[in-house]
């Protein structure tokens, strides 16, 4: 355990941002405040040194001032912006963290965090797998993949499946355990290269470029002439209007997120929606927090998925916080491939 | 059993109606045809005289012709109307009918109807309450009300309930099944003379005029100021649009109908979906076609409720088979008061 007084740089929200894409000048990296690498005595918290960062696609609406609370707090300006990560802790009050553990959870984007809601922590139980995948795979979004496919979506062998934001952290988990349950899988991206990933890394069956799909509609109809029986919703907007043309008989919608909408003044309206009663089909909006009671069963699975070879995973990794603005602004924009996240220090 | 030759008169559709709304002159009253009140020999069909016909909202969508199929056959121009209706069966071919029973089920905008599909036809089982009742709270709306609310909204004592198109004949039995539970129930409908009737015919807690609220969404807050965990959707568009703004966490949308909609061209978008991603909402389409093999549960239990006085029903009745396009028009602009029905003979 380190015992001293250190700099604690941080990446700080300015201000809220109304709408509008988020730049890279809406936060800045600060590097004033010092911080004992110790806890006073009779702390509960848990002080952690944060190794890996994660950058999620519902930050950004955190990034705008709510008059109600939406499923997450807005982000403070002039604080550290939140969000998982990976740490190690330096010093603990808290029984079941101690000294040199490995957890992934809620955490500051800073060098140094002192934790004292401890309720969303975990501590890592396999340290041989990269830890960065506790950002992604084994953390929340591989968990949310788990948790919207085979708890949310219902899915059956010979299904047809459509995941949407196919190649980001959540999506390309997706389509690997409706691969492995016997699904015919079709996933969409923003660029050429995120489809080649798609159809030749993450084994998905088809994958199309949305950008350049003029009519999405028919895009869909081309990769599902027969319909879909599940959609895995990560984008909203344009695609679910495409998408609720093409739905089967008693469809699922897993509503995870709508990732075009978050830098809209105002959504788009989708106008199809009197097929959820014609067609019967079930659109099931979920949230991740709800739902980790069952996480451990789920780190015991996909362990073992990707010590067996039969999940591969793929992330962008930015070099240091003073990356991880540009990092987030870039996953907004769709420029990442694969899980975005940031590396703060690697021990 | 009569064995007489007879004129048929029937209401046809004359052709397809693109968009907007139907007129009387969309349709007609033909004398022309005539019938033989005896089946062949070997025949296995029904032939059943009409005495009460039933106008529902999904007839709309009907009188359009769709390039892929509904959920509904499109109606064919020139022969007629088809729809819920009970009749009394002068000839049967079939074992499970008999000459003088009384029956509902799928039949013709016709005097007397040959009925060769029997798999929607209902002996009726209770005739001490009047037949009329099988067009509506004992027929195909009172079992979508049933299906809707106790199958697919998962109500719990105690939880708040919104209904719209309320004072229809599948909203009426909705809020009323809600009271019964133990639920807070409002309503809401498109004229001040509905409202009425659902405050203080229907026992609704509470009830608004839509048309003469300026903020749909505002008229939610101040009826559920809590929020919303039910929506039984009848109506579509600005309605669902202003729910959604209003829902609490976990809530259901039993997705009925979308009556608003059906006269347009193209539907009116609704963009405050992420909403069923933050508060975790089930949306659930359901179509009552798919439930019938439950309906002898409902018919019973409804008919209990009927003789304890325990539900009241209220009917909207036009008489005879010339007025029936002037009341299926008044229903899709919202004129009717109570189940739209239509009497061709009453015995």
């Amino acid at each position: 355990m380190e015992d001293k007084v250190v700099v604690n740089k941080k990446v700080v929200l300015k201000h809220y941002i109304p709408d509008g894409p988020a730049t890279e000048s809406d936060m800045e990296l600060v590097a004033t405040d010092t911080l004992l690498l110790r806890l006073p005595p009779g702390s509960t918290a848990v002080l952690v040194k944060n190794l890996y960062l994660s950058c999620d696609p519902y930050m950004r609406s955190r990034m705008t001032k709510h008059d109600e609370p939406s499923y997450v707090d807005d982000f403070v300006p002039g604080t550290p912006i939140t969000g998982y990560g990976v740490c190690k802790v330096l010093d603990s009050g808290h029984p079941d963290f101690k000294i040199g553990d490995y957890v992934w959870g809620v955490t500051g984007w800073e060098e140094y965090s002192l934790i004292t809601s401890t309720e969303g922590l975990f501590k890592i139980n396999h340290t041989n797998v990269p830890l960065s995948y506790y950002t992604g795979i084994l953390g929340m979004p591989g968990f949310t993949a788990y948790v919207g496919f085979y708890e949310i979506s219902s899915p059956k062998k010979g299904e047809r499946v459509f995941v949407s934001a196919a190649s980001g952290a959540v999506g390309q988990l997706v389509g690997q355990f409706a691969k492995l349950m016997g699904c015919y899988v079709v996933g969409s991206a923003g660029s050429d290269e995120k489809v080649n990933l798609l159809k030749n890394k993450f084994g998905f069956d088809e994958a199309f470029n949305y950008k350049k799909e003029p009519d999405l509609n028919k895009a869909l109809r081309r990769c599902f002439p027969e319909g879909i029986d599940i959609y895995f919703e990560n984008v909203g907007g344009a695609m679910l209007e495409a998408v609720l043309q093409n739905m089967r008989l008693n469809a699922r919608i897993a509503a995870c997120g709508m990732i075009s909408q978050y830098n809209l003044e105002r959504p788009e309206g989708v106008s199809h929606l009197f097929t959820i009663i014609a067609k019967r089909i079930r659109m099931q909006g979920f949230v991740v927090f709800d739902h980790y009671r069952s996480y451990r069963e789920f780190e015991e699975k996909v362990v073992q998925y990707i010590k067996e070879g039969k999940i591969v995973y793929v992330e962008d990794i930015a070099e240091g916080l003073e990356n991880a603005p540009a990092a987030l602004v870039g996953l907004f924009a769709g420029r990442n491939v694969g899980k975005q996240l940031v590396v703060v220090a690697r021990e």
